[in-house]
C-alpha cells in the first residue's frame, strides 16, 4: 500500500502551492478541498469507487481538480488526447469501455452514451463517500493510449507504483527542493504532463501550469525565478532558445533542469541552450514506463552528444540482441504491467523486460543511445537504414531547420530512405545531395528529397514518419 | 526487486565522492572496487551468500567497506555496538547465530569461533563470486539489537524495503541535491548512522565520516562549506550551539538541514540554535523503523514546540487508546517484518501496525508529540537505556533480591538511570558499581544507588518505576 497522495499531501503541507494557473493559486488543502467536492458530485451522479472514467480535456485547473478528484473516488482515469480525429476517439472510447465520459465543454465533437461537461458535475449535488487513506500499489491510476511498433493503439496502464516509482527515481536524479516549481506546458493527457502532478503530490512541489506553449511566456517567467524545473520536447527548446537569443538573455542559476524528450538533441541547439545557461536533460522515456526511464545529466550533454543518459536509480536497461546495437528492453518498477481492451491478452512483459521495439545501443559506460523506433527502420537492400541517423545529418545543414526520413517500397532494394526538409533559407537540392555524400554512406543516402512546410507531429509533438509519405 | 545499491550507484555516478575520512577520499566507483574485493576475500574464506555476519568495529573507512563488501555478497549483518560489555555483547552472538564475526582489531575483548579481524580478511586471497544485479526487497541488509519492554534485547531485521523506502520518504520530506554531503558522526552500527550510509547510496551523496564526536571539527566542516547536512542527538547539539556562541560564529545558509533524534530540543537551545542559523528538524525514529518515522520541519521549530512533527510520505502514525494519549502506532513500507533469534517467534505487527509502547498524541493538524518513551525507557545522551536490563543485571549479584531502576532528568544527559536495590547481605555501593561494569556498557551504568526496603509494587505486584525517585 502506499498513502492516498493528495490526501496524504494535503495533510503535510496544506499551505504550499500546488497549482499555478491564470494568474490564479491553490494551495495542496484548497486543490484537496476540490478534488474532494468534484468527487462527492461525481457519487451522487452514481458514479462507484473502482468505475473507469475517460477525460477529454485541455490541461487547464478544471483539469487537474477532475484529475485528482476522480483518484479521490477510487475510479481510473482514461487520459484522451485531444488532438485526436473523431474516428480515433471514438476508437479508444469503444476499446476502453469508460463508465463516464468527462468533457472540458460541450463544443467536444465526441458523442458517448454518459457524457458529461465538467460545469455538468458542479451542477449537481454531493454524497459523501467512503475516502481510502491508503490505496493499493497495483491499483490503476491512469490509462494512456500508444501506438506502439504496430500502428494499432493500446491502452496502457499506469499504476499507482509505476507513478510513485517514477516519480521517485527522478527525485533521486535530479534532486528536489521543497521551494521547486515545475513549469508544465506539455499536455496533462500526455505522461510527461501527467507525471508532472505525480511528483507535485509526492514531492509536495508546486506546478505552473499553462494551457499552450509560448516561449515569450515561459522565458518570462523562468527570468522571473517562478520556475525552477520545466519538460518540453526537443523541437520546443530550440523557441525557447531563440527568445532568449533575440532578447540577448540567459536563465538564472536558480532554474534546476530542462527535461528535454522526444529524441536527442541536435548539437547546435545544445550549444546555443549552453550558451543561455539552460541546463538541458536530455531524456528517454515512454507511456509503458510512466515517463522517465534514462537521463542524461547536463554536465554530460557535450560528452555524450546524442545520448538519453542512464537508467534512473530503480530502473534497469538492457540491449537484446546479438550485436552491440539491439531492441531496448527495460525492467523496472515503473515499467506498466499490462494493457485494456483490445490488447488486455497481450504481455507486455517477457521474464519481467519490457521490449520497447526501439533500436539501441549502450556505451561502454552504460550510456544509452536511442538510435530509432523500430517501427521506423529502413531495410534496403539488407542493409539498415536509420531514419533518425538521416535526420540528425540533414539538420546540420545552415538551411534545415527540421527534417524527417522515411522509407519507401521500392523494386529494387525492397526500401530506400526519402527525406522530407523544412528550410529557412533557399538551397537546392543538389546543394542538399552533396552536403549529404559527405555526411553519410552512400548506400544509405536519400533517394529523394522534398521541401515541406512543417513535419507531420502527434499529440506529445513527436514527428510521425508514417504521415510524412502522405505529403507528396 | 531493486537494484543491487552500490553497484547501481557506482555504474550510475563512478566519479561522484562516496565517503571522506580523516583526509582520504573515496568515489563510488572505487567504493564499489574495493567492496567487491573484500567480498572476494571473504568468499575466499568460505563464506557464501545468505549467510550471517556480526560486524563489531568503530565508525571508520573499513567498516563501511565491510558492510558494503558483506551486502555485495547477500550476506544480512548484525551490527553490534561497540560500546557494548563483553556478557551483553556475548548474548547478541549466542542468540543470532552468525556464520562469522568480524572485528576491526584483535583488540576486541570478545571471543567467537569464527572470529577475524579486517586485517585476517585482507591477507586472504580473493575468489570471484556471483553478483547480484537486482536484490529482493524483503531481504534482510541489516540486524540490530534493541530491548523493548522486556528488557531482553531483540534483534530487529530491517530490510532492503524497509532502507529504501525511508530513504526515499526522507528525501522527499528533507530535499536531495546532488552536491549534498551528510556528516556522520553518531556510529554506524546504530540505526541513526547506518541509515545515513542507505542514503547516500540511494542519493549519490557524499558522506563525511568521523569517528568520534568533536564539536570544534563539525563546527570547522560545516563552516567550510563542506557538509550540508547532519544527523545527532539533542545533547550533542547543544554543544555545536557553544561552539558557534563562543566564536560568534553562523551556520552558512548552505547547510540545509540537522536532523535532531532523542526527545524534543528544549526550548532554550532551540532559540539558540535558530539564532546561529542552524535549521534543526527534530525527528522521531527507532531500530523498527529504521530511522525516521515523523520530522518537524525547522520552521514549525517554535510553533510546535515539543512536537516531533508529521510522518514522513509513505509513514502513517495512529494513537491507540480510548483518549486523545496513547500508545503510538506506526505503519508503512519502512516498518521492521520481525525479529530473529529468541524473539523470532514474536510478531512485531498488529494489522499491519507496530505498536511501539511510546506514549503520545496527535495534535488538531496532525503534528505528533511524544510525551513519554514507553513508560520504562530512559532516553540518556540519546541513548536508550532499558530498567528492565539493568534490574536483570543487578540481580545476579548475590546480594541483590530486587531491584528498580528509573531514570532522573539530568541538565546535560537529558536522563540518567538511578538504581533502588534491595539487598540480603551486606554489600557496598561500590561492590555494585564493580560488579556492574562487568555486566552492563559504561553508558547505561546507574549513577547513583539506593537501599531500599521493598520496592513499590501495584495491586497486581507489578513495579511502579515511577514511585521509585521519592523513596529517596
Amino acid at each position: 500500500m502506499f498513502p492516498n497522495l493528495l490526501l496524504k499531501r494535503a495533510h503535510l503541507t496544506p499551505d504550499r502551492i500546488a497549482l499555478r494557473f491564470m494568474g490564479e493559486v491553490w494551495t495542496f488543502g484548497q486543490l484537496y478541498n476540490e478534488a474532494n467536492e468534484f468527487a462527492e458530485r461525481l457519487h451522487a451522479k452514481g458514479i462507484q469507487p473502482g468505475m473507469r472514467i475517460a477525460i477529454l480535456s485541455s490541461s487547464n485547473a478544471e483539469l487537474v481538480i477532475a484529475i485528482h478528484g476522480c483518484l479521490q473516488l477510487s475510479c481510473e482515469l482514461v487520459m484522451l488526447n485531444e488532438r485526436l480525429s473523431e474516428v480515433e476517439l471514438n476508437y479508444q472510447l469503444h476499446d476502453s469501455k469508460p463508465d463516464i465520459l468527462l468533457i472540458d465543454n460541450h463544443e467536444r465533437i465526441i458523442s458517448y452514451s454518459q457524457r458529461f461537461s465538467f460545469n455538468d458535475i458542479y451542477s449537481h449535488e454531493r454524497k459523501a463517500y467512503s475516502i481510502d487513506r491508503d490505496w493499493p500499489k497495483e491499483r490503476t491510476i491512469s490509462i494512456m493510449y500508444t501506438s506502439g511498433t504496430t500502428g494499432r493503439p493500446k491502452g496502457v496502464r499506469q499504476s499507482l507504483e509505476n507513478h510513485v516509482m517514477n516519480a521517485t527515481g527522478s527525485a533521486l536524479h535530479l534532486g528536489v527542493h521543497p521551494d521547486d516549481c515545475w513549469l508544465c506546458i506539455v499536455p496533462l493527457f500526455h505522461i510527461s504532463g501527467f507525471s508532472i502532478l505525480m511528483r507535485s503530490v509526492l514531492y509536495g512541489m508546486k506546478v505552473s501550469l499553462h494551457t499552450k506553449f509560448d516561449p515569450e511566456k515561459v522565458v518570462d517567467e523562468i527570468l522571473d525565478g517562478a520556475a525552477t524545473r520545466m519538460s518540453l520536447v526537443s523541437v520546443m527548446l530550440q523557441r525557447i532558445v531563440s527568445v532568449l537569443e533575440n532578447r540577448n538573455q540567459h536563465f538564472p542559476d536558480s532554474f534546476q533542469s530542462m527535461l528535454v524528450g522526444g529524441g536527442p538533441v541536435p548539437l547546435s541547439y545544445l550549444e546555443r541552450a549552453i550558451e543561455r545557461n539552460i541546463p538541458v536533460l536530455q531524456t528517454y522515456g515512454m507511456t509503458e514506463t510512466s515517463s522517465q526511464t534514462t537521463t542524461l545529466s547536463s554536465e554530460d550533454a557535450i560528452r555524450k552528444l546524442g545520448s538519453a543518459g542512464k537508467p534512473l536509480f530503480f530502473a534497469d536497461v538492457r540491449i537484446d540482441g546479438e550485436e552491440k546495437m539491439g531492441e531496448i528492453c527495460i525492467k523496472g518498477p515503473h515499467v506498466t504491467t499490462g494493457y485494456i481492451g483490445a490488447a488486455e491478452s497481450k504481455k507486455p512483459l517477457i521474464d519481467s523486460w519490457l521490449h520497447t521495439g526501439d533500436i539501441g545501443y549502450l556505451d561502454e559506460e552504460g550510456y544509452l543511445f536511442v538510435v530509432d523506433r523500430r517501427s521506423d527502420l529502413i531495410i534496403s537492400g539488407g542493409e539498415n537504414i536509420y531514419p533518425a541517423e538521416l535526420e540528425q545529418a540533414l539538420v546540420k545543414h545552415p538551411a534545415v531547420v527540421e527534417a524527417g526520413v522515411t522509407g519507401r517500397q521500392d523494386d529494387k532494394w525492397g526500401h530506400v530512405p526519402i527525406a522530407f526538409v523544412v528550410v529557412t533559407e533557399q538551397v537546392t537540392i543538389d546543394e542538399l545531395k552533396n552536403f549529404m555524400e559527405t555526411q553519410i554512406a552512400s548506400y544509405k543516402l536519400p533517394k529523394e528529397y522534398h521541401f515541406i512546410d512543417a513535419l507531420p507531429r502527434n499529440g506529445a509533438n513527436k514527428l510521425v514518419r508514417r504521415e510524412l509519405l502522405k505529403l507528396i
